[in-house]
């Protein structure tokens, strides 16, 4: 498992995904986390080519020192849910839409819809921001420091918002 | 893995669900083949649940004799596509309308729209019996014998519905 | 903000929903975290009759020593995300399949595609018992004695699934 | 709340939107309503990352003249339903049709399933300019000047249809 | 046209359904309106069985004094749409989730996806309250004491989530 | 093909349904077509189960005197599209609920969406009462008689609702 | 009603339409009857902007000699049902994918799924093509001439299939 | 029957498809096939247009030799079905999303959703490649050497993500 591509740090968040063609859409949460100075690791895991390398993912990542996975794939989107069934971790699910998904629904609904027992926190269709985003919430529910991060990035929304209210429409 | 129902000669179709509250569907399949003298096994397999057992059943079913696997599950329905990424046997999904379920179309969409790869032979929504149906046809496209079943059982289909015409509407 | 039900210790996590109608279903989340012997709170906060209840809510709950939210709404649900747009803490969204619902879809909708920058972590359908485990496995990812309780709870689960092969179909 | 771009006459309709990615739609019914020389206001107002500005926005809209809110949002849409829910005013919604949305679904529904007690009038997706016009009709249910404004609209469209069915195909 | 059961007052509102089965949906509207001494009418005309009895009522309704008409149908669902393309008033549009509809989505459809130059004011499927409720803050644009009431409901509401919040879960 | 239940005369439209389960919806297409006394058959003709005789079914039908062709079928549902592709005859398409569909979209997608070339005039989910009116309004087409019962069933439906309305809401 | 084209002949098939922007559609409907020599006409009736012209032309279509109507709209596409309750007519309606349309569903839904008493003859999602030839088969099921011509139609598909097959894939 | 284009050796796989549009989809079954050097015939067969060739086809394959078949169609597919209605061999379908499909939902349905006694093995939409290996697959289940292939493709898989894992995100 050395094919990670981490920060300095050590990581306290795994980003893998199915496929590099998930990447442009993944990127996003890695973007954040590395704009809010959170350790990190991204890897590509298949739960349908390497199931064998996802089950040792998803058995050690909390040893490792993970302490969230975030979870991209698309289509029939076994990956966040297979890894949540083996990992006591939370999970966050990013459905991602690939080629030839109908519309999306079917990663949705394939991350979204766990039977009772093996919850996802599933984030909107491709959005791999708020994956981040809701990893740094995570932490920051038991790291002050962290969450002191959240509430200014919330800050710095509100005042994107307001500035582009003072000028609208331009 | 010895807590498999199975009958008297050597199984070559398995059949396994994510929970036993999909038995009621899912007995369709066993009893097609057991009208067909097909001999199977049924147990319980779950992906999110014992997913080491899931592997490891996936891993061995082709070794032991098993030559065609049908797998049913509900909701956000991992079993079929997840068995088939180990497996080299063909995997017979049937989505099963699980309560909570969000119409069907989690379990359908779950185990029809699998990546380039990793195929699922799927059929319709508690569609088991046509399950044990291509399992038999599976099986009788490399014996004659077998596949001289299904012509009959579809001749039996034909005549049945040709005797209810007879008398139609009663 | 008295009317809280709350356990005997000072809650951790926050239970939430739009209507005493979704009780049946949010239930199963105050059970299972009073299961894990984690303290937590539940009371009635609506988005659209108690605007103001929600906001207040919202922005004291992690200075209160809350450290994730469980909120549940039906059809239009804008509770989850509301609350997730107000405080830094990890909101966890049950879509509750109401009266009058498009069949589950519009909750779905309304909690899991928030925009980039406010988060959901969105369960399934009615699965009020996963985001009481999701909320466990949060507060476990910085608390290894909460995180050995996911770890038996997953053994537990799959026991159960073992037993029931054991003697299938019964 | 100063940064509104009004027309010069004391504004009677307010148009919001969660986003200025929004303009390019719903800038139809602010350019139906100049035709109509309805005094209006736009602004931009998101309910998930400025959700104060929100409150304040639709507690005050009443006392100061609004007498319609005509309010745009994309994806898990709360914005119409949540001023809906603190205003006494009529609030259209407009689901706009936002990148990364599940074909407009998530917008429609959040914002037509709204819960008994806090109606908004939804218009077609991306529906801005009958958002406009629903206002005028608003307006001009108490006042015949308006409503003879809405008679004529009325006849123009018919005009033009007549007009083009004369020389059609062309 | 003397088939409407009226309240003693002049009527304002003219609540209208496609046939006598989407009363009991509809009634709730009516209910609101008694509720609320607001006078109102409610007949039956459907497009499709009586087409110029329907023609006759829009055309006419803004000349006896009706100021919103309320029309709730389901299936293929073209009173409100059509009745809108008459009348200069606001339609308020009520999806009825009728016998042998497609879950309801039909009827919404219909309702909703008007083209432009045409809008229908939807609301909720079967939320024949919410467009009582919207009928009166159309009404309550134009007058402070029915606005008034429009307050005084929206306070009634939030008393009433208050009060069961301070027993709950009872 | 002696098994059908003919009316007296000799039948100018004929009935077919997949499956005996299909007679409770399509014997109202039946007994409109007996109340505007318009000679008709009724058989049992299914496409997956007697291929053979749904060919010789479709060959035949304009020879015998057969004028409009009514058939439905519930799931994936072909028994419309594929006697379409065969007889030079109209085709009305019935898309029946049946148990295990997703809803009726399968039945209704797969009766409608047929390719350029083979038409199927297809009505609403379990209409077959409308599909007797259009199998009426075809054969009318070319004979006034027959049409003038279009007018006058017309008009009765019309006189139903005027009647209603008189004592609405009773 | 002179804005009509139409063929030299009396035109038997009227097609019609709700708006320009259709034309490109509904043009193969017309082509395909030119091509069979029937004698058709085509202009725009607008349900919802000209609902008056539209009661015109379904009260006198079959006093006109016109034998069968096509319809086609998109979004809340209302006109082919109106239509369908007026004239004694069969009514061919073909859902037009619009602008702003929720990928075609608004238009299908709202053609299809008319109530019991007014069928709407529904083609595939802009189907116009197979509109024409529906309206062949009708009235080809009263005259053997028009009859011939269907079959021949179905010939020629079926050897251009043949041709093709034999150089495939070329 | 002679213009199929196949493969030196005597088909076991019979490639067929509604129409030559089909054949860019349809192309990546072929040529998963010519790969594993498994011989295989592609043909055109429309049930449509063709329907007497479709039956002739599905009556004599299993006679031929040909032990699998695949099939491809778009909108209301009926191909897969109807071909497994009537030969013995399992049949697997491939939903095309064709132009004017509403979102591929019509294919997916009408080849997935088959009655009781007619299963079609149905695949991903577009998903020809997965066809190919399940083609594979099931040949594999009665031929070690077959079987054998299939487990190096997987192992082909795996190798590949394990790669792109290694240098990844490049």
């Amino acid at each position: 498992m050395d094919q990670r591509k981490t920060t300095s740090q050590k990581p306290v968040v795994g980003i893998i995904m199915g496929s590099d063609s998930d990447w442009p859409v993944m990127k996003a949460a890695a973007d954040f986390l590395s704009d809010m100075d959170v350790a990190h690791e991204c890897t590509i895991v298949s739960a349908h080519r390497t199931p064998q390398r996802m089950m040792d993912y998803a058995k050690d990542a909390h040893k490792r020192g993970i302490r969230v996975i975030i979870a991209g794939a698309g289509g029939a989107a076994h990956l966040p849910g297979m890894v949540a069934s083996i990992t006591p971790l939370p999970v966050i699910g990013v459905p991602v839409k690939s080629t030839n998904s109908i519309d999306g629904w079917d990663s949705v609904l394939s991350i979204l819809q766990m039977p009772g027992g093996v919850p996802v926190a599933t984030v909107a269709l491709n959005g791999a921001k708020n994956a981040g985003i809701l990893a740094l919430q995570i932490l920051g529910s038991a790291d002050k420091n962290l969450q002191k991060k959240v509430i200014q990035y919330k800050q710095k929304l509100e005042k994107e918002v307001l500035k582009k209210a003072e000028k609208f429409p331009g």
